[in-house]
Order: C-alpha cells, then structure tokens, then sequence
C-alpha cells in the first residue's frame, strides 16, 4: 500500500512499532488497522537516497487494503496497457471488514 | 526507488518494456539508465486499489540508485529515529556512474 506520513506519524509508527499514516485529506493521523484489526507490525523502516520517501516492510494481519485483498497493488496492467488481471485472491469484502470491531 | 510518471511515460514503458519517467522538476521524460547504462526491464506493472501508485518489478542493471546503491532504499531507521544503518554494498561511486556512456 501507499499512504502519506508526517513526522509525528513516523514518530508515533517508531514508537509503537505499529504504522500510522496521516491523512492529507481529512487532516489526521490514522493508524493502520484501528478500524479494521488489519494493523501492520514494522519490520523494517528504510528511506531512500534524497530522503522523502520511507519503505516500511511488516508483517500484515489480514487484507492491508480497503477491498480486501492483502495488497492494494492486486491488479496487474496487461501488455496492452488497457486490460488487467487481478493478481491476489479476495481474503475479505469490504463490507466485512468495515463491519468488524478492531 | 521511486519516481513520477505521467501518462505518456507510461505508455513508453508498456511499449519498450523499459522504465521511463517523467521529471517534475525538469519537465520531461527520461528513460532510466539512459546516462548511466542502468536501464531497468519491466517484468510487472500494478496499480493500487485508487489507481494513483504503480508497483513496477523489474530486472534492474547495476544500481537502481544514483549514489551507486542497486536501491535507492539502501539505509535503515534505528529504533531510535535517529541513527540509521547502510543495509546494502556500493556497486559503483556516483563518479563512475555518470561518468560511463550509457
């Protein structure tokens, strides 16, 4: 997946061990899984040679993505540029995985 | 690493299964590793479940990363969110990367 951090949010995801996003949209911070109990425990936080882009490995419980698969990237782009397949299997539907307590 | 792509940078990697980009800061295209030699072949291309992100796999040649890194991601945050450690060898110095015909 991808998702947007400030500094706090990297402060909080270091401290907890457990990622947290900020949402540019809605102007708060979010942690991975509160809503769902999907979180993401950090394995490994790396960034990149200027320094603005983090790649954190983790170990996902469950779907990491809102349409229940456990990637986001779930459809690959045919050579044609214009069909896809889906790659991964559905573990959950959203509607269950909005339903669920955290 | 990462970079940006716009619509017609896309559309030249799908049809010369290289990895080209567009830069932002220089407005144009550029294909990877057209100075340095290190082009990447395009084994994957998926979107995430927004379709704002592409995950690009690729058999990248040499270094991925201008500092002569094969990834750009090649240091790791300590837990204290401050230090960090080089979790990768240095293929080349930046001097033989730019200093190389493509």
């Amino acid at each position: 997946m991808m998702a947007w951090m400030n500094r706090a949010s990297l402060e909080k995801t270091l401290e907890t061990r457990k990622t947290h996003f900020w949402s540019r949209s809605r102007q708060k911070f979010w942690m991975k899984g509160e809503s769902s109990g999907h979180t993401q425990a950090v394995a490994d936080i790396s960034f990149d040679c200027d320094g603005d882009t983090l790649l954190i490995q983790v170990e996902q419980i469950g779907a990491a993505c809102h349409e229940g698969y456990r990637s986001c990237f779930f459809r690959s782009v045919h050579d044609d540029g214009v069909d896809f397949k889906v790659t991964e299997q559905q573990l959950e539907t959203p509607e269950n995985i909005y339903g669920k307590k955290p």
